[in-house]
C-alpha cells in the first residue's frame, strides 16, 4: 500500500536520538518496568491543545504519572450514549472504569483560542463558527451554556470568566456520566478544576463554591 | 454555584509552586511573549493519552512548539460534517487552518491499552466492548479497517501489526479532510506516522511505500 | 575509581530544584540553624519501609523533629550484644544515649508486605522465606513469637492481629536494651505503639493492658 | 498482656487529626486504591535517620512513590548470607527482588553525626565507640574501608571526604548482593549516589568515576 506520510524533519530525528542516548538510557529501568507491568496513572489529565501548556512541566510530573487528554479548550461533553464517536468520552471511561484514576483534573488556560473563537461565536461575531460544517464551532457549541453565565458581565471581563467557564461546565458535564459519578459518590475519585495563566505562571483552582483562587 | 471540585492534592501544589519558582522564572521572558503574542507552533502532533507516552520529552519540545492532542490509540476519525461533536476534527481544523501548522505527525506506541482492546473485540473476546453503550468500544471502531488487513497474520503478530495500523488508518483518514488534502497538495503541510516502542525506546516511522523502518 | 552511578533522572532533579527555589529558601535560616547548631529531635520513630507510610505527613512534622529509623514492617530485634552489626539497634543506642529523645514511637501499618510474608512463612505457605539465605525471612524472624500469639485465632484475623503483635513484639523488645530500660525508668523516655490503616487513614494506640483504641 | 505504652502526646494526636481532615481526606481516592492495589515505587531511598533529611520533601514525592529505608549514614553492608537479621539487606532484597524498583538512591548528608563519630573512632579518639558493645560503632565499622582512602587528606577535609565515602562504599557494598548485580547488569535497576548538603541545600551525585558534582 502506498501512503502519503513523509520522513520525519531532521531536527526532530536528531533531538529523539539525543533523548535516547540520555534520558532513556538513564531511565531505562523504569521505562521497561513501566512497559512490562503497565501503566498505573494517580491522575486523569484533560487538558488544552494549546502549545503553551503542558502539565507534565508544571507538576514535574514522571513518565507514568498522568494519563493525559488534550482536546480544545480542555472540553468534556455530557453523556450521551448514543453508538456514536465521542473521543473524550472514551478516554474519560477508560481512565474511570479500567485505570481507576484517583484525581481527575481539568486544566484550564488563559488566551484560550478555543475560548475566544467560542465567545466571537456566541456574541454573533464569528459567523463561519456557526456553520453545521465548523467542527471547531460544533465542538465549542459545548461551552454555550457557559457564555449564557457571562453574558451580562462587563465585556472586558467576559472571555476571561467563559474560560473559567470551560472548566465549571466541564466539571459539571463529568457528573452527568454514570461512572463518574459513581467512582465520586464512592470516595474513588476527585475531581479538581483550574485556570493556569500562561503569562505570568500562576494557577488558580475552584472550590465547592464556584470560586477561584490562587492555588 | 456550587462545584464538586475539591483542593489540589498537596504534593502537586508543592511541585507547581517548585516549578514556578525555577522553570517558569528562567523563561519568563518566552513565555510572556508566547502569551502576548500567540502560539506559533510549528507541528502538530496526534498521541495517545497513555502516561507513558510524551512527545514532549522525545523531541525535546519546548512550550509553543508542539500543538498535541491526545486521545485513546492516537486515532483520527474519518471526515463527517453531521453537525455533531467531533474533538479529534475540531483540534485538526484549528491546527491546519488557524495555526497552519507545517507537520502533522501521528505517534502510535506499543502497548497500547486501546489497540489490544480493538483486537479483543474484534477477535469477538470482548463482547462488553461491541455494546452500543461503550465509548471505548465505539471509538475503537475507527480501527476495524486495520484489524481486516491484520486478522490473517500468525496470532501472535496481529496486535502489533494493529499498532501500526492504528497510524494507518488515520493517516489515510486525515486525506479524506479537505482542508488537510489542500495543505498537503498544496506542500504547505506534510504528513508523518511513526510507532514509539515504550519497552526499548525505539522510533519507527513509516515510509510512502506504506513500509516501516527505525528513525 | 570507577562507580556504578547514574546520573538522578531528569525529573528529579527538576523536581529538586523546585524545592530548593522554594522550600529550602523560605526556611533558609532554620535550615542554616539546624545544621548548624546540629538536631535535636524530640522523638524517635521507627516506621516501614513502605511507600505508603510517611510519619512527616501525618503528625504534620518540620524539619529537625523526628528522628526516623525505618526498616521492614517497623521491627526492633531483642537486645544482642555479639559485635555484630545491627542497623535498628546502632539507630536506637544513637536516639536514646546521644540525642536523648523524649519519645520512642513504633509505627505498624496495615496491609504490611513483611508481616503477610511473616504469616506465609510461619503457617509454612512460603518456604522459600524459610532459607538461611533468604534476608527478608531472617528479619521476620523478629515476629515469631508474634505469630504464636495470633496462631489460634481465626484464619481471617490473623494478619491484621499480627501487624499488631508487630507493635507489640517491637515494644517487648526495646525493653530488653539496658539504655533503653533505663532511660523509660528514670522518666526520661516514653514508648509508643501504634498502627496507621493505610485505607482509611486511621490511627490505633496501644495503652498499657495492650489494647489498641482509635487516637 | 501489660505494655509499657503511654499514651502519644496531645500535640502529635491533634496534627494526626487535622492531617486526616484535610490531606487524607483530599487524597482518600489515591490512598485508598494504593492501600486496595498494593504499593508499586518506582524507587528505593536509602537515607540517614537524621531528623535534617527528608528525601520526600526534596523530590516533591506522592505517598506511593518512594520505598525508604533509613539508617545510620545511610550504609549498606556487604552481602552476608550467614543466617542472622539483617536489616538493611532485608529491605534491599524486598525492594529488588519483590517490588523490582526501577532506581536505588543513596542519599548521603552533610553534618553526620554517625560519619563523624566514625571519624573518630577510626582516628582513635573515640575509644567508647570501639567496644564490642557499642551498636553505633559496630554499624560504623561499614565505614571503616572508606576511612582508610581519606585518612592522608588534610585534617580538616577528612570529614565531608567520610561523607562521601558512605556513599561510595555502599554503591560498593550494593554490588555484592548477587539479585543487587543482577538487576543492573540486565538494565532492570540503575544505581545512584548523592550527597545532601544540608546547610546551603544544595546536591551532588557521584558520576562513574567516582567524582561529585553539584545536581
Amino acid at each position: 500500500m502506498t501512503t502519503i506520510a513523509r520522513p520525519l524533519p531532521k531536527y526532530l530525528v536528531q533531538r529523539y536520538h539525543g533523548w535516547r542516548a540520555t534520558t532513556f538510557t538513564e531511565n531505562r529501568a523504569w521505562y521497561h518496568r513501566l512497559a512490562e507491568e503497565g501503566q498505573r496513572p494517580r491522575a486523569m489529565m484533560i487538558s488544552c491543545c494549546d502549545s503553551r501548556v503542558h502539565v507534565s512541566g508544571i507538576f514535574g510530573a514522571d513518565s507514568g504519572e498522568f494519563f493525559i487528554h488534550r482536546n480544545i479548550a480542555n472540553l468534556v461533553p455530557p453523556f450521551q450514549p448514543d453508538g456514536q464517536q465521542h473521543g473524550t468520552s472514551a478516554a474519560l471511561e477508560f481512565a474511570v472504569t479500567s485505570l481507576k484514576v484517583a484525581h481527575l483534573i481539568i486544566m484550564g488556560h488563559t488566551k484560550c483560542g478555543g475560548v475566544a473563537g467560542c465567545h466571537a461565536m456566541c456574541a454573533g461575531h464569528a459567523p463561519e463558527l456557526d456553520e453545521k460544517t465548523s467542527f471547531v464551532g460544533r465542538w465549542m457549541d459545548i461551552l454555550r451554556p457557559g457564555y449564557d453565565r457571562v453574558k451580562d458581565l462587563p465585556e472586558d471581563q467576559q472571555v476571561s470568566a467563559l474560560e473559567r467557564e470551560a472548566v465549571l461546565v466541564s466539571l459539571e458535564n463529568l457528573m452527568t456520566f454514570p461512572f463518574v459519578r459513581a467512582a465520586v459518590e464512592s470516595g474513588e475519585l476527585s475531581l479538581h478544576g483550574m485556570v493556569h495563566n500562561i503569562s505570568d505562571g500562576t494557577l488558580v483552582q475552584v472550590d465547592g463554591a464556584g470560586a477561584f483562587s490562587e492555588v
